[in-house]
């Protein structure tokens, strides 16, 4: 009985310790994968905003179709073909650098990477919400008189543009994210 | 002599927990300085949306000189007013909550008002940046030919879209900022 009793509360502690010790590993690991799928969907927008920006660029880009329907002839179509440029720039570049940083090149300071994230994300999604609403009043302007290849292509760009924007909208909020806890952690 | 031997090992501790306790303390009142920052700074950028919404609104919905010089007569001009005017309820809205709360009031649980925050500064700031970039081009194209009071109004109200926009977007940034530590830690 004595035996019994000494070993109970040697045990109990032990299996305490024993469940506290797999915790931890369980919130370590939870974290590990938050983070893990926090980084997956934050390359997949990545990837779709590259995507579709230069859908965005390209199709306006190619939208010339002779006398008033050419795009270079409206400021707004001018507009939002920069405005995808840049987008496609931007996220060609951050494609890039998550390249070398997976082969294990050098990188930036992670404090300043996740700055740069956030920031390029979150000015290129402000910058891509102004073109497309620009170039949306004309265009519905010309369709009501008149619809061809010129309105139609000009609609296609001005909807890869809003979903390159969606895209670019949800990584700032990734990022913003990561950057807020970094700075406090 | 021994009554002195005594005091010292007694007074050292003291001391020692003293400074310990007023390095936490401190550490304590540094982190409130922070959050009263972030607390100030997010008042007076939705005092200053308010504001500058409330302008953006009144001087488009009053920009009526007949004829073609009338802002209820172009889309462009009559979103930017809705938009001016979801934003100025939506910051009322905020300083209403912030008074009950500061008079002791029953506010949201802290997690769902701070989501509320940071979902609608963000929201409001991208609904802004739209509606001033559409009314952007149909103001340029009518300042070529002729140069107005309807048309100075409409710059005007773009520009203190402009402004809130700014004041929003600093303001989403802060919440953000408050969501992502307040999940995390």
């Amino acid at each position: 009985m004595t035996d019994v009793e000494k070993a109970v509360p040697v045990a109990a502690p032990a299996e305490g310790a024993g469940g506290g010790r797999a915790g931890v590993v369980g919130a370590v690991l939870r974290q590990w994968r938050t983070q893990d799928l926090l980084d997956r969907s934050g390359s997949a927008l990545r990837a779709g905003a590259w995507a579709l920006s230069l859908l965005a660029f390209l199709v306006m880009a190619c939208n010339e179709h002779g006398d008033w329907k050419q795009f270079d002839r409206y400021e707004e179509y001018r507009y939002i073909v920069a405005i995808g440029l840049l987008a496609f720039v931007y996220t060609t570049l951050q494609l890039l650098r998550q390249g070398v940083r997976l082969s294990g090149g050098q990188d930036l300071q992670p404090k300043t990477g996740l700055l740069v994230d956030f920031a390029g994300d979150q000015v290129t999604a402000y910058l891509m919400m102004s073109a497309l609403s620009a170039a949306i009043p004309i265009t519905n302007r010309m369709r009501e008189g008149t619809d061809n290849v010129f309105t139609d292509s000009s609609a296609a760009s001005i909807s890869m543009a809003f979903l390159a924007f969606v895209c670019l909208a949800f990584s700032a909020l990734i990022s913003g994210f990561k950057l807020a806890k970094q700075t406090y952690i």
